[in-house]
């Protein structure tokens, strides 16, 4: 244990710091350094923005984005195709294909894959959600945009399955999605091209 | 311009995130996201830690480290060596060496380096009060941990030649510490061998 050159309120902020994913316990002492220097640019503007993001955060309990408001921006907007939605693993990846810009329908977050091993079966995913909403009539294409993994190719195998009742197309990205990879690590001209090139299952 | 898949809210927290050492703006997306996920373990304690480190946090009027009282916990502590200033740039170092743990003595941090070209002069940075409190009688030596730079080097020299008249040894870090490096990114080991064999100016 080294000892404490600090005081206990800023060796909290850096443990807290370092559970940020791309940080570690050092980036943190840096990143809690860089904060203390700049108090009034960056420190408080941060903890304000944390504060109100804590204080209006929700999940949309249509498509489960995460907005400040239910249902979430991209349902509410009129511009946007409601005859097309996008099935995604996680949050994430509903951000990396909005900034693919290059599908204008809706959304809909699983909130992960099937993995029996885990104990993650369909009532832990929000899939009765998605055969409801498949169900409108105004609904004539699911696109199931899940990760290029076992776990996601399984998982869209199943609700392709569970989809058949409905008057649907289902789709899937093209396979310029690399195997193995997952999506919110790609860039925008290779979700785009797989976006582009998807196929009927 | 992407689009906004999030409201403004969290555009200004992943825009800000972006801004800390260590994180670029994709990685404060990813980290954004995560605060949300972990909303009461993350997002709420940090949110609470930044805001009480920025109404609490002091920069201490003695030996200039960062605290939530001034004196700080250092300078209170009566266990530490009142005999020993030991001098560095920046709070990050006065960290780096606490936590080598091979110092008891007291800390000075000048706030930078002497740099002519930047306009950087001696009234710049915390010199005055480094000359006077090694005036104090009780103090036998300051010892210059400064980064083995082409800056740091001839800020030890002109504050050698400024300490001459105080009754004090002047010592500098062995060279243990390689040419070119900065303290902050050091090993303990490495950084305690050069406390250890430090040399007589």
């Amino acid at each position: 244990m080294a000892r404490v050159a600090a005081g206990p309120e800023i060796e909290r902020l850096i443990q807290l710091l370092a559970r940020l994913p791309g940080l570690g316990p050092r980036s943190a002492r840096r990143a809690a350094l860089h904060l203390v220097k700049k108090k009034e640019q960056l420190l408080g503007p941060l903890a304000a923005a944390l504060a109100e993001t804590r204080d209006t955060i929700l999940t949309c309990a249509t498509c489960g984005n995460i907005d400040t408001q239910s249902p979430c921006t991209l349902c509410r907007d009129p511009a946007r195709d409601r005859s097309l939605i996008c099935v995604v693993e996680e949050v994430g990846d509903l951000w990396a294909l909005e900034r693919a810009q290059v599908l204008n329908g809706l959304y809909h977050v699983l909130g992960g894959t099937l993995s029996p091993l885990d104990g993650v079966g369909p009532d832990d995913l929000s899939i009765a959600k998605l055969i409801e909403r498949a169900r409108d009539p105004g609904v004539k294409e699911v696109l199931l945009a899940l990760n290029a993994t076992v776990e996601g190719q399984s998982t869209a195998h199943y609700l392709m399955d569970r989809l058949t009742g409905a008057e649907v197309t289902v789709s899937r990205l093209a396979h310029g999605v690399p195997i193995g990879g997952e999506l919110d690590y790609l860039d925008e001209g290779t979700l785009a091209a797989a976006v582009k090139a998807r196929k009927t299952m």
